[in-house]
């Protein structure tokens, strides 16, 4: 049992979770609480950690599976929440390729330019996952997915949604091209309504930044500028709620 | 200025900040920020804190108004959020009535039971006013909309969403009725797609709890159970999310 907060496993844990320089270097990240760890591909657990209350309410999941013991006291410092749920394991990154995120005869993607908010990353992998969308793709400058935040945000879709970082968004946007995938930037000068458009081909959108939108840069190379109506005040919506209902839409249509 | 932590009004400030209850005993709460100092209707705010380095950049927008100094390192103490902006306001909370949220010829509202995430109500709330709502129903224990962190994610919106506290939702439900609102519950169970139905007339949507849906005891007194499909192994999509999909497939409906 680990007992002790200069145990180089819990000091390695909490790197893990802090650092994204130290995820990418490891090829790990941390995924924390119950429905994680069920949902992890088997092959891709590196270690287990478990409190012993843990241990002893759930040991038949634990069966045939390595894990290591903590002291609760370590464990909740291992742990990113504020109510740790006793279970916190290594995952090995996956890789995907623009081609796996782009397959299929009729793939439909989104395109995250420089998101920030962690949460706002996990929910739209989740809600993708939930949409059918076949694949991710984002700016370097996006939030890291393996983020514990976003990890939590994402209830278990980052195992199965293949996502990509590319350097410069606008050259993927040819594969896109030679794939017949449309373009569709959410744009506050969008000349169309969202919801006039016909996403039952290979679809791609274009998500900006909470802050400042898409930049111009980005916006010129998509097939349209379209725009999600807003009644009120509303100058625009939270980002994962905008791809949401872009991404609820397509589905809609895909559905009909 | 303010220059001292034991200042009354900063230890107003942050009382209000943290405690529901003390919001509730003198009905003001905080406002934020620039963007929620700009939209609060002028004949709300009670009182305007700002840094002496705000006042210096935008001495014009203080015009006309009564406004106090506070030191950085005290302002920053009273604010918060991570990064303050150097604004800060107490505003009168606005009540409504049942009438109000209910009102007009075909009303859209929403019915949040026992919400815990703050940012998820804040969302719905900006994401309502996007989409046309006409008001929002809250159970007693849904989160305070008045938490500085709803507040927040609300960009504005507080100031001009209608939205009522009930102690029980179904004690609201005749009133529904007897405008012929149609009443939806969304469900994992719902044997309609969301987007099968007709919400060109009155209608109100019922949301649940985060972790648990909706209760058995208010699913049971909606017209219909509908459900949101999801592809993939997605058992649940957001609460926000799942009300913002809700809210945008009936304002596309009733701008056809």
């Amino acid at each position: 049992m680990i007992t002790s907060s200069s145990n180089a496993q819990v000091k390695r844990v909490i790197q893990l979770n802090k650092k994204a320089k130290e995820r990418k270097k490891q090829q790990i990240f941390v995924a924390e609480g119950f429905k994680m760890f069920q949902e992890a591909p088997k092959e891709w657990v590196e270690r287990v950690f478990v409190t012993e209350v843990f241990l002893n309410e759930h040991k038949e999941l634990l069966w045939g599976i390595d894990y290591e013991v903590v002291e609760e006291r370590i464990f909740n410092q291992m742990s990113d929440t504020q109510s740790p749920q006793g279970i916190l394991c290594l995952i090995r990154m996956p890789t995907y390729s623009l081609e796996e995120v782009l397959a299929g005869e009729r793939p439909l993607c989104m395109i995250l330019e420089d998101l920030q908010d962690p949460g706002n990353v996990g929910t739209i992998l989740r809600t993708a996952e939930g949409a059918g969308v076949t694949g991710i793709l984002l700016s370097r400058s996006t939030v890291d997915v393996f983020n514990p935040k976003t990890i939590r945000s994402t209830m278990g879709s980052v195992y199965r949604m293949p996502f990509v970082y590319v350097d410069d968004l606008c050259d993927a946007l040819p594969e896109l091209k030679a794939r017949g995938i449309m373009t569709y930037a959410a744009h506050l000068k969008g000349e169309n309504a969202y919801d006039g458009e016909d996403y039952s081909k290979g679809t791609a959108f274009f998500v900006g930044n909470e802050g400042n939108g898409l930049s111009e840069h980005l916006s010129r190379q998509a097939d349209r500028l379209i725009r999600i109506p807003m009644e009120g005040k509303v100058e625009s919506l939270n980002a994962a709620i905008a791809s949401s209902i872009l991404m609820y839409e397509a589905y809609r249509q895909r559905r009909l």
